[in-house]
């Protein structure tokens, strides 16, 4: 077999209009960006003992936690190389592709990932100085995980059961889990790779609770490994993806921990049991914030990688006849497929830059807390909540689409589609459930439309509200603008109508809490399509600015692919426009035709598009989507890694098949 | 831990007010099948050898094969003696969920699924009477698979590569797979089970092509189980689901069959090379559409495991105060957590029934293919079309739905949803990709429209055609009847303006193929609505017939889960009806305002409806799902299975963690 590039995807990009390159550096966030990231590329990628030769998806689930330590470890001392300082608080904590190397390595997940990515950063932002200092040591033996979520709590923080008993004749806080309902449930690394470990629980001291802090906890011995005393703890199980994080359970007898183990930047537990409250409640979300954030910029980056393998397939892929007296077409020529495939391209650079734009939000919302400024928490907890729950969603659909996109091959694992998948539909649940977020936002809309009735001042993201009730409906457009108005108008009369039915319910005398359960399928409806005005909005404003700065040719398909988010998007939701907005039938025709041009526009680029993702094979992992576009020798090469294959006859056929076949009745 | 059942669920079960099990029987088609069922459900509970101490989930690829097929022989031989009769041509292919225990045992599939189901009845449909006779034989050592799939060619059947080549001096085929492309490529039971295959291939005669035939070919030694000189065989690697089925690939390299091992019912080759054609050329397509009709109901019922699953957990699950002076509640009382969850009750009972309908509208036409009359033979493609398209891509969603509804124990195999989803997801690729269906839908629409348009007589199913093309819109009604029409003016809409665009297309002078394709989002459209007015038509006729038929505490609960559907379907597509209803803003109001009175209604019914799918837990395999409620228990039973926890240290503490901690740096 040949190992020259496809011919389909030469042609392709020999049709490209725009310099990948350019778009690669814009993707990065700059020329030093991709070479940095290339440099970590070539550098792992020459670690032969991170690859395997047999795929992890054949192993027993306890090979593949075996084979995903052993991988772990070699990459932490990668990391510490990359690095000359410590790696304890971790560069992943900003948002950036350059580690995607290890989605290559790790096809579940780094079982060390809560370890370098939580641990340290949860200990700089909680813990005082001194603790710091202690724990922060070089020669730390501590390899740490984070426990919150219990088996039968999570969304709802305030349920937790774990408690923290101050006793001041040891100075020790009492570590319990008095229910089975109480066991700490889901940590990454948890099972059996940390001594260590964050735990969230309630604090009491004298009888009192004074709600949720965090302690942290040695569970096994640093020499032995064995479980400490009063220690229950070991591995979940099998989940739907990340099979290599040894998720974990754990459950307290009676653990003791001394007063100094308590996290204890922003509050305090003194030797005589006082209790020091902490200057503002709010200031623990700050990292559950934070990780809501980073997690934008990783869906788009999972998402690249399904729309990267799926145009590649559809373009080397052939099937039927668009003409009868002519071979057989590529399906990337179908518009139906089109159709599928550059929503996932469209949506993959807006998530991007929501992602980059939320962590800048999110920077300066703290440096003002950081200066005694609370105002502006309220907002960024808001937007964080519904980003990532509709982020995550739309991401996992997408994704799903992607593999859908390449029919019957898409279902097999060496496509890599499931996994990233599997993968990316954590992100739905972990972190705050996509329901939950989406009240959450709802609930501070409500609060604004209340301001926004009364005429107080609004924050940026909602200063459409006021607005609103000033004029109401404005005429439709259908440019990119109007479209980011008619969103507008959606959320505002939805906000609006929402608001009115709790009024309602509330004149009807029902509890406000009933009054919500019973709005809060139109409130979760309000909180989304103002989502969608957001990220229509962020990413159109962006759009526009990147295009100043880019070449012309560039500058010509960013557009198309903006462009191209606002009108699916206004197609998709042409019934809420219809209800809110003065759109007409005509205009939605109309729509509708632009949307074909746009498919017919982008297809000439869309391999473009997705090598300029500029993902390495290693790091796609796929034999739809590699860059020679040799997809059906490499599934054939995969194929032949099958255990099963390296035996011409499996032995059922001895013990179970052949006795049967002697018997003569089948 | 006491083994008694949850409180929460006994409370549930008291609410219930109408007769379960008389809604099983409706379910189960009458108490005879029910009983049926049960029997056969007790006798496979007994044989232990059956039921893993260890989830196959901790097994590795080779080993979950190993074991599956261990089990396949022995639910064969049960097969054999529930049914006096040999099993060759299996009960399988009338839709039942009699032996759905077989979901429990293999959590994945059996492999032996295509030689019961679909082998056989192919020989029996496609064989003539001596080769029936031969071939069916009791003393048969064939294990056989169906290959028509290939690596380069999957809906597109005229593409097939493969020949079979007639020579005429040995009176033989002779079969060649020329490129890799042609290799055979996803049938289950190939990789290493089946000794026989029937294989679909290019009839070659005097270099002549007539096209598509079947043939029998043994790919392996009955005896030794060795593949035959000219066949490479193989398996073709892990799958999101199906993986103890061992999908193949199959190539011939000059391989040579008799030629009496082409199927020769409806056509044959005489000793000459004489070729004698089929009487209609339809007649090959039977089976697939057959498969495809039984799907429905398969999918109703992988459907009700996972809303059972779901359903459950939500009454047992407490989080947060709906009141803030109250305990936690059940999540179930969330209206959020009921839109996700009823509608997969309603869709349930609405594929079961389409499924029988379909069913046995197949069984009438095939009837009257016999007496040779093949006049409703398009309509009857067309439908089991866009129904396998659509229910299997609602029942796959449906499912993702429960899942996520459970939170992250839904992530877990161990809820066994995100085994179901696997499962179901594979319905929307095989026996019919979602796009290529809903487009050959489509073009039977499109004829259905030029017939209305020439006053042709139309079929039943679309005559509603006819009467548009009288009176264009009926005035909105808000009642299920107004509902079913408003459907209907959607579908004949949106059918009407596909077919404008592409006469308008035609007219502009495209190829018809370059028009058609142009149109493909607007059909598929089309085709998606006209199937949702099929199945809200289907679903709420049979759903008045059966209310008929039972007691009135039973007739009152269906008839709510069928205006369920229909409302939630209104209101999911209520921009279609503003475009092509004359519904108004204000009968959207009251549609909403239904809507929440019909979770009401259903929530105290919610674990009765469930518990009358009476799915026992073997079948459930759920530690979310289970009868008595004992989730917290059974998750923490479950993990302890894991053979990570069968050790207190992992070995690779000693390999790979302890030198990093010795080296005092992490």
């Amino acid at each position: 077999m040949s190992k020259k590039i496809n011919e389909d995807l030469l042609n392709e990009r020999k049709k490209c209009t725009f310099d990948m390159q350019e778009l690669t550096h814009v993707i990065d966030c700059g020329e030093q960006n991709t070479m940095k990231r290339k440099f970590i590329d070539d550098y792992i990628l020459n670690i032969k003992e991170l690859w395997d030769d047999v795929p992890e998806e054949y192993l027993s689930h306890k090979e593949r936690y075996e084979n995903a330590i052993r991988k772990a470890f070699i990459i932490l001392r990668c990391l510490r190389e990359f690095n000359s300082s410590s790696m304890q608080v971790s560069e992943h904590r900003t948002p950036t592709n350059i580690y995607s190397i290890q989605d290559g390595i790790f096809r579940n997940v780094n079982p060390l990932l809560i370890h370098v990515g939580l641990f340290w950063s949860a200990i700089a932002a909680q813990a005082s100085a001194d603790q710091q200092a202690e724990w922060l040591k070089a020669d730390s033996k501590m390899i740490g995980t984070y426990a919150q979520t219990e088996l039968g709590h999570g969304s709802h923080l305030r349920g937790i059961e774990t408690t923290a008993t101050f006793d001041p004749e040891t100075d020790e806080f009492v570590l319990n889990t008095p229910k089975l309902t109480s066991y700490k449930w889901w940590p990454g690394g948890l099972g059996k790779t940390a001594n260590s470990c964050l735990v969230m629980a309630q604090l009491c001291i004298n009888g009192t609770c004074h709600g949720l802090h965090i302690f942290l906890v040695q569970i096994r011995d640093y020499d032995t490994h064995e479980p400490l005393p009063g220690i229950k703890v070991g591995e979940i199980g099998p989940k739907m993806g990340f099979n290599t994080a040894d998720n974990g359970f754990l459950g307290f007898d009676n653990c003791r921990i001394p007063r100094s183990n308590m996290l204890m930047k922003n509050v305090q537990v003194l030797r005589d049991g006082t209790y020091v409250k902490p200057k503002h409640n709010k200031l623990a979300y700050g990292s559950m914030v934070l990780t809501r954030v980073m997690l934008i910029t990783d869906l788009a980056n999972q998402l690249s990688r399904a729309a990267t393998i799926a145009v590649r397939y559809s373009a080397v892929r052939h099937q039927s006849q668009i003409k009868s007296d002519e071979p057989e077409c590529q399906i990337l020529d179908y518009v139906s497929q089109q159709h599928k495939l550059f929503i996932c391209l469209a949506s993959s650079h807006a998530f991007r830059v929501v992602g980059l734009w939320m962590w800048n939000t999110h920077r300066m919302v703290t440096a003002d807390i950081h200066q005694g400024n609370m105002e502006q928490l309220p907002e960024l907890h808001s937007l964080a909540c519904c980003l990532k729950a509709v982020c995550s969603r739309d991401a996992t659909s997408l994704v799903e689409q992607c593999r859908l996109a390449c029919g019957g091959h898409g279902y097999l694992l060496s496509s890599n589609l499931p996994q990233i998948y599997n993968y990316t539909a954590a992100a739905i649940t972990y972190e705050g459930e996509y329901t939950v977020l989406m009240l959450q936002t709802a609930r501070y809309l409500m609060k604004s439309w209340k301001n926004a009735l009364e005429h107080e001042p609004l924050p940026a993201n909602v200063a459409f509200l006021g607005a609103y009730i000033k004029r109401n409906y404005e005429q439709w457009q259908s440019s990119p603008e109007g479209i980011i108005n008619g969103f507008k108008d959606i959320a505002a009369g939805k906000i609006k109508t929402s608001y009115d039915t709790l009024q309602r319910h509330l004149r009807n005398g029902l509890d406000p809490e009933e009054a919500w359960n019973l709005s809060s399928i139109q409130l979760t409806d309000a909180s989304e399509v103002y989502t969608r005005s957001l990220l229509c909005e962020l990413f159109w404003r962006d759009t526009k600015q990147t295009c100043n700065t880019v070449s012309i040719n560039l500058a010509v398909v960013l557009e198309q692919l903006g462009e191209l988010y606002l009108v699916y998007w206004a197609l998709e939701k042409h019934g809420d426009l219809l209800l809110y907005s003065t759109i007409s039938r005509n205009d939605i025709e109309l729509l509708q035709s632009r949307y074909g041009e746009l498919l017919a526009l982008i297809r000439p680029n869309a391999v473009g598009l997705v090598d300029a993702f500029d993902i390495r094979d290693e790091v796609l992992s796929s034999t739809l989507g590699a860059y020679d576009g040799r997809v059906y020798e490499r599934m054939m090469e995969e194929a032949s890694k099958s255990p099963l294959n390296a035996e011409v006859v499996n032995e059922s056929f001895r013990k179970y098949i052949r006795p049967v076949l002697l018997k003569n009745k089948m």
